[in-house]
């Protein structure tokens, strides 16, 4: 085994710390500094942060530096589902040598949306000849990489139909809320409204996977609704009454000429009877490939993330996507 | 659209010409040589060859020749399953400059049974600039790149049971010849003594998920096997009676300090009630994937072939494997 890969962790909120105990298990990864703007995290111990039953050797810093960016090889960055909100701590990390990956959704596949920025980051990462990757599992995994590697044996594809369907009844009360189970119709409208109910990523996805099948998608839609219970749905602890919102279903749908070649539905309710992740080829051959139970968001997450380190770090030089360098593996 | 990728297509067996319409179909592809060394083939239309309804602007040549290899930028080989006998094509091609795409099953990853060779190889690509894949469904798929791309999500991986499971009832007669169905026992086992009945790649399979773990193999085992009829199985115009063969089934088992961590299950049968592509990942999380039905192999070959030509055109140079390039995707 040659020199384990030396990562500055960067953002300690709940993702980051849930990725810690992915970091610090393998022999050939090695967190060599962590930061967090938090300045209540100042000084706490890494292995404190992370959960671990022990200490690390490592403190949480408040910012990054030079010497800390000299001796690592890669940036693991949790911090915000927003490219321009990220863009700052990209190009510092960038500039400091580090190749990076981040769970930032919309850096999964900027090339649409942000053309511009896109373009800086790669002009930048190539500039210092290290690769940079937006990924996790749902943008970066389900519905995009393991679509588009799916359609490697198809002859045509007409369009593609990929869901994920959660049941949350036994989820924690965080996630049970998060997707506004329980609400009344009106209630969650508004948290769409504010954008506290929605999950980023459909359309970059969209947009990952039309550019590897070669389509212009002409449209998009991005369509966040409540889940209405028909009867009363009960679990250990909790009820939703008829009428309320069991949870929600975000639809994404691209266009090619007003035809609907992408159909990404994204569903996490109480009292879920079938949930799965499933991807549908139309086309010659179809192909129906489906994940049993659907994958925990969180554990693939944090397994992709940890597990794209080695890759990314050997990847060519520029702004990378899930579907442009090899597969990520476990290892 | 940029220039379409030139190629020399080398092989009209079956598969070659199955091949065909998958290689003259798209626009960013070209045929532009053809070459069979049967003799009665040489100076055969293309068009021909390939069962298309219209004449192609190529004549099939008995040979490669310099000029062929100057106006053209990737070779498909579609000839033998033996890396040796492969060895000379694939040199004379890769001196001529083209990246290759080939279906011989040895090729889809040697680093491990033909270390030796698959270094020369690695080393004439790496010299020319040019990219070398062995690949098709099986292996370079099913049981190797699509099992190690499923990975990704897992944070722990115990061991894989990849199983692809087919109903040869409804195929053609060679194809439930090839696979022994109606033999006796005896005459399936002398068919498997002289290699007659036999399916190329597990232990390639087993060896590129391997190299992409981690995972030191020990040792493989790759057993051929009848499955035998209990009750006669009958189709529309054939039967098999109890006790003779209804087709073959194929184990691969790769072992880490005798472990077995791997488990390839490849089987085809007349009268198979359940055909299936599955991968179940035994670890943390477990992950159960499976293809409704299974994929076509013809067909899936053909098409990753044909969808692989971009991304070998474009790799960067050298022995490439299926878990060390980009995802393959229709385009």
């Amino acid at each position: 085994m040659s020199n384990p890969i030396r990562i500055v962790h960067i953002g300690l909120g709940p993702l980051g710390r849930m990725l810690g105990p992915y970091l610090t298990e393998k022999d050939h990864l090695r967190v060599v500094a962590a930061v967090d703007v938090d300045p209540e995290k100042a000084g706490l111990n890494l292995g404190a942060a992370y959960n671990l039953e022990r200490r690390l050797d490592v403190a949480i810093e408040g910012s990054l530096d030079a010497e800390m960016m000299e001796n690592a090889d890669v940036a693991v960055v949790t911090t915000v589902s927003d490219l321009r909100a990220l863009l700052p701590t990209l190009e510092r990390v960038i500039d400091g040598g580090l190749s990076v990956i981040s769970t930032c959704e919309e850096l999964a596949y900027p090339w649409d949306a942000e053309p511009e920025l896109a373009r800086r980051v790669d002009d930048l990462a190539r500039a210092n000849r290290v690769s940079v990757l937006g990924t996790g599992v749902n943008p970066g995994f389900l519905m995009d990489f393991l679509p588009v590697a799916t359609t490697a044996v198809c002859r045509i594809v007409d369009s593609i139909l990929i869901e994920r369907i959660q049941d949350a009844s036994r989820r924690r009360l965080p996630f049970r809320r998060k997707i506004g189970a329980g609400l009344s119709v009106e209630a969650f409208q508004e948290r769409v409204r504010s954008r506290q109910i929605r999950h980023v990523g459909l359309t970059q996805s969209m947009q990952m996977v039309a550019s590897r099948l070669g389509w212009r998608l002409d449209r998009t839609e991005d369509i966040v609704e409540p889940v209405v219970a028909r009867t009363e749905v009960r679990g250990k602890d909790w009820s939703v009454q008829a009428g309320r919102a069991t949870g929600v279903n975000q639809t994404g749908r691209g266009f090619v000429d007003d035809r609907e070649v992408l159909t990404l539905v994204f569903r996490a309710t109480v009292g879920e009877t079938q949930p799965r992740d499933r991807i549908r080829v139309i086309g010659t051959p179809a192909v129906d490939l489906a994940i049993a139970g659907g994958v925990n968001g969180d554990v693939a997450t944090c397994s992709i993330v940890s597990n794209a380190i080695p890759v990314i770090h050997r990847a060519p030089p520029g702004l990378r996507t899930m579907v442009d360098v090899a597969p990520i593996s476990a290892f």
